[in-house]
């Protein structure tokens, strides 16, 4: 699989909020502003989280999709490139990267 | 950049969990099972919910990266791949492309 | 105010899941199961937390009413009476004032 | 029981704010301010949730025992009486049983 799926679905949230005639669903939450936005993935997250310790495989990875969606409805209402978000993972997965190395060398692991 | 950090962090949970003498954050999530994994995940979902609505723009690039790398920990304790859910979001996504194409050639402006 | 409104509002929701023609809300939730009536309690409180941290009092106000009022359906469609709720937090607020004199105690102040 | 319990802990819940060397849970809540009331509020609802569709009668009262203790708090470092609360949830009541009874008239049951 290809792995943009998210910048993908990013960019088509963003057209949703430039086309004037634009009557989609995603339009709708945009336009509703942060606190629409915010509270459906709140409600988002609440299923993800009935998914997660009750439901089906099916239902969890449907929920996650949703909850993903959701996010990215979010940082777009808020102007916040998905990228920059990344940057934040990626910055702390290095992190915990050297840290673990840190570890294993002190342990002489290494 | 591309979604690439998140397959790269979801290997890095995934190596955390066979690993026998792991004692990080992530590993014990783990070990905790689904209810602790969701609980998390709902909780740092509360947390980008106030940062959506009422905080700074950093603010929620940090919560937003904290509730990725949560999902993605819920999802690994369950043991669903990353790539099931891009492809449910694919199909979505490519559906409602159809359906706006559809509609856009209803009203003869393809 | 009567301090038992939220006694006679468990009474209403627990006669409207005994009538054979009931079709209010309150009985679709309890149709539901658990699962939805968990599902709205979580939305309704991702609700009370966006009017906590960002809305008006009378927001506030309405928002924790309908987090009361969904709550008290989540506990009949489990079978719990609020009774025992009740004893739990007044076990505890027993158990916090006790811990509290003897703190007092010991620094000589009681 | 009543609902007194409530109250009884509203009003010790106020009392901590109070007091100049109070150095409990509820007073460090307290000042933290709403965003830190209504975060724990929205971490208890989510264990509420869990509780609600996957766990035992005792962990669903005791969750609800707690999610009604920082709803409490919430109101308090909002400054809004519970009593306001009830009103309106009195209000909803009042309401709801006039809907039902004219449904009944109209249907000639009365």
């Amino acid at each position: 699989m290809t792995s943009d799926v998210l910048f993908r679905l990013a960019e088509t949230i963003r057209a949703r909020r430039a086309e004037a005639s634009d009557r989609s669903y995603t339009r709708q939450l945009l336009d509703g502003g942060p606190e629409r936005c915010a509270k459906k993935l709140g409600e988002e997250a609440v299923e993800t989280v009935i998914a997660g310790v009750h439901q089906s495989d099916d239902a969890l990875r449907a929920e996650a999709a949703d909850l993903l969606y959701h996010l990215l409805v979010l940082l777009e209402v808020r102007g916040i490139a998905l990228d920059d978000v990344f940057a934040v993972l990626e910055g702390r997965t290095a992190q915990s990267g050297l840290a673990e190395k840190a570890s294993r060398d002190a342990k002489g692991e290494a």
